[in-house]
């Protein structure tokens, strides 16, 4: 059976419609195979970046979480706070080879705080597709 | 004086008698001019994995400990969490390396769940020997 | 504006006056445009540590601070982890790149325990500027 994918936004202007969801159509064009089951839009907030990805992970068993967006230096970026309270392992090797490719395609990559991790037998990434034109 | 060096095993395989303790194998061949002063086998259990690595740090004062196993993404692999709870510092620029060297053998080092770190006087290593006839 | 950087020094050995700073000296021609507008000495010692980053960070809102020595692995190496008390968000992008580069000037760099990450609006970063006179 296909990977099933779901794709959380975290983005204030998403969230309250007052821009488009760039970063979503740019992955959708880039998932080839994958299949995406879900997909969402929060708000920059850690209770409910945490509670959409313990649904997909707890009750709809996706295989691969990918967040988009919150990850930056500003006080709003909680992004990675939120996966860190709800993954329950680790995954460095993954966190490297994002950074390490991410880092071909814009210094700027060093800036953006990624992680990664699992949560029962769901995957979870932050976005690690870089793009100048939608970064 | 040498570094004493101790090995420990993380496999249900191993520990029940179902398999061969092929890493082990394999690092012994490659450890050169070290003292491997103890080796042991235990299964994918977060206490007992503990517990030989407390015990080789704080009563065997061993130099470096390496672990063998239990670095994958399924949930009985719990080798970096059992070691991060009784590091007490990280070594992330040994971790750079590692994962570095490692995906120059194989991309599925991408996969693995390394950790190192430092409790007392001892290093406490996660494997990073990746070889595609035995991972 | 420019940058506000401040700077400290963990050294038992330069905050007992037995010995240079010649860390910092080295740090302070490599500074370029930045303004230092805070320079520290402290021992090795955690409560310390802290307590200049929070003062630097939450009453004098500098920009980056850059902590120089602490970061090796003996007992008394403890800037990391004073560091990770107090920092509210970690970039292991920074890492990623401090380490690479470091890497680049000696392979000693893997034995250095770096850290860095956010507290408020400042940037705290361990020290990654390896030379081989002074490391
Ligand atoms: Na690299």
């Amino acid at each position: 059976p296909a990977v099933k994918v779901a794709i959380l936004t975290v983005s204030d202007t998403v969230a309250t419609g007052a821009g488009p969801d760039r970063r979503l159509r740019h992955i959708m064009r880039l998932s080839g195979g994958a299949q995406v089951v879900f997909t969402a839009v929060v708000p920059d907030d850690v209770l409910k970046i945490k509670d959409v990805i313990m649904k997909w992970s707890d009750e709809d068993k996706v295989d691969l979480i990918i967040t988009l967006g919150g990850t930056g230096f500003t006080p709003r970026d909680v992004t990675p706070e939120a996966t860190k309270e709800v993954i329950e392992k680790e995954t460095p090797g993954l966190l490297y080879v994002m950074m390490r490719e991410s880092l071909k395609v814009t210094p700027f990559a060093m800036l953006s705080r990624s992680a990664a991790g699992i949560r029962g037998s769901t995957l979870v990434c932050l976005d690690f597709v870089f793009d100048k034109k939608i970064s």
